[in-house]
């Protein structure tokens, strides 16, 4: 007799932003006429660039003609990709990495919630509080969390950030062999310097962990000594796997396509005591679940790693930036306790009146028509706390900002 | 300290088609003047046609204005594709779906590597051999596999496919509770009527299984009494889970769109004994680990699924089964053991001359620099046979078996 995945009854509630839309469905069909504006699920609403979108036609029209089709391509993705990602990115900052430690990938929600798999069951997992849902739930699929007891899976570290620590939270004391950090964080918008991430990466090398490094949001950042990259930490290449998405910094949430590095200097055992390259644990992994990313939006994504269309894509982020100054200073001058957007498309802060986070969503949706994200649906630490994001249109985002600023708590 | 997940050690080589790329391009290297004519892994070459081209084009137009711009999309795909897939696929041949037990991804080997992450690790699989390696392999991954010796994993139930039983292989009779079938099969080609495809559905039925129908292939079927699908079959919904690819009926390969039909009315246990809808599972499975395909290939797949694409499309199809008569017709000539090429792209045939499949694949490639698919990297039942794929050029498939021909083993 065949018998489920008994893992996914463990799972609390539907994932996150599916509630949310079910619940601004229902608010939208019971009040046709209002008009909602969407500041929770962190999508873009800008336009592709106009070099991305030149370069997706040319892919389309590549499609269309026999000397130029493509078939299947590379499960790593193409050669011309993977180098221009490495100089723009990489090479710039004085990271070197070969091209094939860069996999192509349909999406950094995809690459965190696979990553997992090539790790063993038994494995200590240490997750951020507040945190983006798919690094936990992926795990507890995976049959790693034990049961949930009183808001928490029993045997998952939880790194916690909390005003007390200015959300950067400090270093497990518990164990850890599979760490996720996200800096700019998701949904917090802190971020940490080069000094505090080399404490993760220190500690990382002297646990013999590993930490997956989301740096879906790097493109926000606006300030000094703030890195962009985990390899600019020194020792980062023996002990991290960075994860980076041109959802947020292209406008490729509805065109999927991210990126993800797996150095080669990453080398683990298995319980038998077996070594393995990490860098060939995940080849592996997509070769054998994955057949690469349609070849016309890696041709599109080519254009957001040239300098014309670089150019174009950082005056869609100084856009959402402008966004975000707009909002922090809106929840400052409400006198809330907050963090992020300055690094950060997303401002994370305590609701007012006290409210508890999904009372506070159902009140901003009621009488506001605004939609944000609870801060309980990212985890224990969340609760009492609310996400913003930056990505909406400029006059959304002030029509917000007017109304969050008139609501009564 | 991190460990790697043992039972990547228990995978035997690298991924097939990994395998063979390696191996043509060390030869195409050493002869850089060489012809090389592919009929390997089975990829398509003609381009897409005008209609997908058009609605891809489209697609690209409305990422690149402000009011037609699309964000994250649904995670089981646009409604608009499921109910066009719906229409033209299921309901035009009397078999009844809602919209939402259709789910859209970015291939059926995507999903048929990912869809045993939502069964119990404890359950008895059933793989045919031979088999297309990604069944094997996921599973393998997962855990279930047990150890490999004398060429076979030892909790795995294999289902052989030989010269014996015309390559469709009899009903398991040490246990199944995950059955993986292909028809029209990949690598053999063969199919099953109705009659005999009835057969495996009263197996599941009976025993509690679930069998992953595979119908990547469907679109070839020119005899009648072969089922498209298996819900033409009664009883189906209650025990199968279909996958559908855009890969080889529409040149999809390397756009990358599929579909995977999950029935809501299929209700499984965990070891708890907690009841599960398997359509629930799926879609939690996707929501939490996937992002949707990007909308502009939904909207260049939306083409294929109306009158005017399907049309162009059929043009296609005819065209790669010409080749497939051409093939089996040059194998059918040399007197030897074959299958497949009626109503697949396949032809499956015992190699010349009692070679190995290995060898035969060196000897076709240094000799008539033709890349073709050794049958043993398929498994055990395919070793002294050979895969040849009609997804070639006209010319190069009357070239490739006039190579045939001549070559003396």
């Amino acid at each position: 007799m065949i018998k489920a995945n008994k893992n996914y009854g463990r799972l609390q509630g539907s994932y996150l932003f599916s509630e949310i839309a079910k619940r601004v469905g229902k608010y939208q069909v019971a009040n046709p006429d209002a008009k909602i504006i969407k500041l929770g699920i962190g999508d873009v609403t800008k336009p592709l660039s106009p070099e991305v979108i030149k370069s997706l036609h040319s892919g389309v029209e590549q499609m269309g003609a026999a000397d130029s089709f493509k078939g299947y391509g590379p499960e790593q993705g193409y050669a011309f990709l993977r180098e221009a990602i490495n100089k723009m990115d990489f090479a710039s900052r004085g990271v070197e990495l070969q091209d094939d430690e860069i996999f192509i990938s349909t999406g950094a929600k995809e690459d965190s919630a696979n990553i997992q798999e090539i790790f063993s069951q038994d494995i200590k997992v240490a997750v951020p509080d507040p945190v983006y849902p798919v690094y936990v739930d992926s795990n507890v699929m995976a049959g790693r969390s034990g049961e949930f007891v009183d808001g928490r899976y029993e045997n998952f570290t939880y790194l916690e950030g909390t005003a007390d620590n200015n959300f950067k939270p400090a270093l497990p004391t518990d164990g850890a062999d599979l760490i996720y950090l996200c800096f700019p964080n998701n949904p917090t918008g802190q971020v940490l310097t080069k000094e505090e991430l080399k404490l993760w990466v220190d500690y990382a090398l002297e646990n013999q962990s590993i930490i997956i490094f989301d740096a879906a949001y790097e493109a926000f950042i606006t300030e000094d000594n703030i890195p962009h990259s985990i390899y600019e930490i020194e020792g980062a290449k023996r002990c991290a796997i960075e994860m980076r998405s041109m959802s947020k910094t292209a406008g490729f949430t509805g065109t999927r396509c991210a990126y993800t590095i797996v150095p080669k200097e990453l080398v683990i055992k298995d319980e038998d005591g077996n070594e393995y390259s990490v860098n060939q644990l995940w080849n592996r992994r997509q070769c054998t679940k994955f057949n690469g990313v349609a070849y016309l939006i890696q041709q599109g994504a080519l254009a957001a790693f040239t300098p014309e269309g670089r150019a174009e894509i950082q005056e869609l982020i100084n856009y959402y930036l402008e966004n975000a100054r707009i909002i922090r200073e809106g929840v400052e001058n409400l006198g809330l306790t907050y963090s992020g957007g300055v690094n950060s498309p997303y401002i994370w802060f305590k609701t007012p009146g006290g409210l508890s986070s999904w009372d506070f969503f159902n009140k901003f949706l009621d009488e506001c028509q605004v939609v944000g994200t609870p801060g309980a649906g990212f985890g224990k630490c969340g609760e009492g706390y609310f996400r913003l994001s930056a990505f909406g249109s400029r006059e959304n985002v002030i029509e917000a900002v007017s109304r969050l600023t008139a609501l009564k708590c």
